[in-house]
């Protein structure tokens, strides 16, 4: 049995973009179980734009992350000692057991899963929460009808890869917005997409209006600012926007929507939404991902930091879109 | 028989601001009738922000307004002459005429109503499309419960008049927006509305934060620009905002959102609406607006320019928030 365990605390808040000092890397030692616990050892971490969000002391949707505590963060792993009825060694599961080696549990949150089929960590990216994310805005708010052109920005990301591919599974034009060539060239190669626009290119407006002849039905918003400011130029009348992500405001500044009245002129309708509180699609959501996973319909590509000592510097890449696909750390 | 009509033709579009250069006063001779034509002598023409819009030669949800043409604009009058078999002289009708004193018409879009209980001018308000429009963004884009507070700005115009009292006897606390003491005094004391800001006070964000101690469940947006922003930061998760107007932009100058990133954390729906595209709700939101106003519940005050010729002053004087209550011409 182990005895020690490694974990990487919040030990202070950004003031303006995060940075490696907000983290702590330290260890501590495994507490004997108590009945009713079980231990878990953590094989991937998921790194997800919504901790930066947790990271400030403010108002939002969920409480902020506490200092000196464990990062919250998707974990999935293998039990390796129990005493809990519902949990063996060998178990693998998937919960929020946070940035550390070992995790202990009373089962609430943790859910087994099924890696014969689908890879352990996908469980944190395409069949996990931003997989429901992308099927909820994608099938519940934009609800797209074949023939619709749909855009979607983070294109090669976690979410927005899964946005896409099931758009296209419904008949639509699908256009991304990434950044960089490869990120493009992967989205249209590999992911099917029909086009994808390179924000980094210096055209986004004139690239995104080629992109979308027919104009824009369906927009899955992972980021906001410029990106959304050209979508929403793009939206065809009765459009509808899923709001889902707004890593631009991360890290404090304010970036205006810079023509709010497109909304009125368009009969647009915007939902922002949060994935958890919407549990009663995830079964389903989950079956169908999962399903298309286990058959090689829906792809997915992950960027890989190696030990839990390198998950702050992989966060902060990942809030400045350096990673590829979704990012995870392997932990063993 | 009158032999000559007096019209207000577009004759210029508007660079920047909307003037008096842009209209012309006109008088032509009234044709003899055809078969199946009548003739309307207008008693009162309405004015109303979409008219701005309409001057512009932009994408729009409408084409714009053709230049050396009667200006569009909703009427009711009386029928003076006919060769219709529908309508008699004597008959009270309402529609879209024009800013002109004589129309004609083939009955097409030109509705008869009873002016024994509603006044005959109510029908370009309260009991008119200002009035559907107020129903249909409180009722099918707000629809607020019991107890929620809801904001309307514009509060004393002829649409914001309507969705306080509507969402006064659902049972809701409403706070208005308007433009100077007499106006809240007016919202409040009249009206029903259990607060009301007055924007010009320079104390906007704070005298709205004051009035709505719980937060606000709903939106009714009018305006768009400092106002919009300064509700949008009192909003509660969940909320809906139903967007109706943006009469800050239709002199062009862009009014950006200043915190989109709200409608992601607080969850909010935003649904920009057009009320001519939601013709299947104008007969149970008449009958009911109609209603409430025999009965005197619903109450409304106009703003009434005297001549054709005055409109043209009028309708600028209204842009610029100058109108108090529904802004009509009274033109007999």
């Amino acid at each position: 049995m182990a005895e020690m365990n490694r974990q990487v605390l919040l030990v202070s808040r950004p003031q303006g973009a995060a940075t490696l000092d907000n983290f702590k890397l330290v260890e501590a030692p495994l507490a004997p179980l108590a009945d009713g616990q079980f231990r878990v050892r953590n094989h991937y971490l998921s790194l997800d734009p919504y901790m930066r969000g947790r990271m400030n002391d403010s108002k939002s949707y969920a409480a902020p992350q506490p200092l000196n505590e464990v990062m919250i963060g998707g974990t999935v792993g293998e039990v390796v000692e129990s005493k809990h009825p519902s949990f063996a060694a060998g178990d693998k599961v998937v919960g929020m057991l946070g940035w550390q080696e070992y995790g202990t549990s009373d089962g609430k949150g943790i859910a087994k899963v099924d890696a014969t089929h689908v890879p352990l960590s996908a469980y944190l990216g395409s069949v996990g929460m931003p997989g429901v994310t992308g099927w909820y805005g994608l099938k519940r708010i934009i609800a797209p009808q074949a023939g619709n052109t749909v855009v979607v920005s983070a294109a090669s990301g976690a979410v927005g890869s899964v946005v896409g591919q099931l758009a296209k599974f419904a008949g639509c034009r699908v256009v991304g917005i990434a950044g960089g060539a490869d990120k493009c060239r992967y989205v249209v190669d590999s992911l099917g997409f029909d086009a994808c626009v390179d924000y980094k290119a210096g055209n986004l407006v004139q690239d995104l209006k080629d992109a979308t002849p027919d104009g824009v039905d369906g927009c899955f918003e992972n980021v906001g600012g410029d990106g959304f400011d050209a979508t929403l130029a793009q939206m065809n009348a009765f459009g509808r926007i899923a709001l889902c992500g707004m890593i631009a405001r991360y890290d404090g500044a304010a970036v205006p929507l810079k023509h709010p009245e497109l909304i009125l002129t368009q009969r647009l309708m915007i939902q922002g939404f949060i994935v958890s509180e919407h549990m009663d699609v995830w079964p389903q959501a989950l079956q169908e991902l999962g399903g298309l996973v286990a058959q090689k319909k829906l792809h997915f590509r992950e960027s890989v930091a190696v030990g839990l000592d390198a998950a702050p510097q992989a966060f902060l890449g990942m809030l400045k879109g350096q990673n590829f696909g979704k990012q995870i750390v392997k932990l063993i």
